[in-house]
């Protein structure tokens, strides 16, 4: 299961109703934190995530309202007792912002923070999933990212272990890690044999500010939630495309293409302050299961059922 | 009449309750705001204080909590249609954070900004008012702000010139302009027969981060108003002073050697976020005329009704 907190939701300017981007995906007590605009440590304490969490940071684009709650977001955990460190992933750039604002500050940072400026491709593996980056379309550099969780292993049934004659001990083990055991009559049990077949992990994309792309489309496919930025309706589109920016209608669009199981919109224009159900409807009418983010909105993300 | 308008009055880090750092004086429609923490855009636009005013912006020091609003706004007020300049004051190194931050965040900001990095003396003045500013007793180099309106001219009372004499027309002018005036009969008229002594301008104080010191009383003689760091709580009077900070006590000590007319408690530690109560208690006890700030609060300083 992964937790999806909304910490800020708006474009470019915080308004009375939303923060600016900030997203946390929380699993097995791990904080992925996806952009990190102004104000975002107000809205993470309040949300009491934990300042002490493992936790890694991508940063999708160095526009200020993406990128600015950074400094103060790693201070106030200091003060508030960090001491895990912290890895932040990021276009080029992102090293010298952060050393040039932490030193003038005169921020006493007690634990480490390692910045990695990264490309499209892999940006960070580990033994529970992998994270990939991979360009959108925008006024500046601007990375997508997907957390895609490594295949789980289908479920071991010791019932039909036993009746194959492999003996509880060591051999079921070894069967549960995807190895072959051969049985000391010499017949070989492989694992599908007694386990089900392996099971997908969630997948999670996000989109930072990007028009519509190709690019999109094929880091999404099939994913469990496509978080997609959503600044303007669909009748600015001319707009959103010059500056970079998507419709609700167009992240519908994607998400249909995709085969995602759920969209959400978010990065909303303080223009829709009153009115974003405009957003919310019009990307509905293309892909029904879309939800309109809100500042500390939380969503579980199951596996989902087995057929 | 200058209105006070609290935009943040926390410590450090942010809570729910209380923003960081960031407090505008309202003059004229003129906007003079002092320090600026991460955040204060969002307060700043809710207030609805307009982005085209007139506008001077004071840094006390160069913390984190009190200067990482700075580039946020700037950039907000400008995507919002600021045309007009904005002249910004604070210690050393401001300048290189500012431009740091704003060339590598690509901010494009359509008006000018003046960034004067300034010591204590004065720092700013214009036709209406003077701004002093004194260095502090903080753990980094914190400039403590003055502003004092010039004296204006005492009322004019017609019917008396007309007794001594005096013709309406250019020499009036001139006596209330303050010059003595010689009529055909060789009489000499001065100013001060003809009008009320001069009126004291209104005079504001504000701290930024400090210990008590000789300074603080000085430079705050006499003021209407008294804008008083309170970190803390007078049983943490130790840690208080070694961090170079006040406890709410030792800030009405303070305004009552003064002889302030109003002391307004801000920066408050979160530990207090249940119990800010004791701050402004223990301040009343020295000096009744304490008013503890929170965020969205508006004060009116008014000229003291005449004797």
């Amino acid at each position: 299961m992964i937790e999806v907190i909304f910490l800020g939701t708006s474009a470019s300017i915080p308004t009375r109703e939303r923060g600016l981007p900030c997203i946390v995906l929380r699993r097995k007590g791990e904080l992925l934190m996806f952009d990190c605009g102004e104000g975002a440590q107000r809205n993470f304490l309040q949300a009491k995530l934990g300042v002490n969490r493992p936790m890694r940071i991508f940063i999708s684009h160095l526009h200020g309202d993406h990128v600015l709650g950074l400094p103060g977001l790693l201070s106030s955990m200091s003060l508030l007792g960090r001491r895990r460190a912290v890895f932040i992933y990021g276009p080029k750039g992102l090293r010298s912002l952060l050393n040039t604002t932490l030193s003038l500050i005169r921020s006493n940072i007690n634990y480490e923070i390692h910045v990695m400026e990264v490309t499209s491709g892999i940006v960070c593996e580990t033994e529970e999933y992998v994270v990939k980056a991979e360009w959108g379309v925008h006024s500046v550099p601007n990375l997508m990212y997907r957390i895609e969780e490594r295949e789980r292993p289908g479920k071991f049934h010791p019932e039909r272990a036993l009746e194959l004659g492999v003996p509880r001990g060591p051999l079921w083990g070894q069967l549960q890690r995807g190895k072959e055991v051969t049985l000391e009559d010499g017949r070989i049990i492989r694992p599908e044999d007694v386990m089900d077949a392996p099971r997908p992990g969630l997948k999670v994309v996000y989109t930072g500010d990007t028009g519509p792309c190709e690019e999109i489309a094929s880091l999404s496919e099939g994913a469990d939630l496509l978080i997609h930025e959503a600044t303007y309706s669909d009748n600015m589109r001319e707009r959103a495309l010059v500056e970079g920016h998507s419709t609700a209608k167009l992240a519908a669009v994607t998400a249909h293409e995709a085969h995602v199981r759920r969209l959400v919109l978010t990065h909303i224009s303080a223009r829709y302050s009153q009115n974003d159900w405009i957003l919310e409807k019009e990307a509905r009418e293309v892909f029904p299961a879309t939800i309109m983010a809100r500042d500390f909105l939380k969503l579980r993300i199951e596996y989902p059922a087995k057929l």
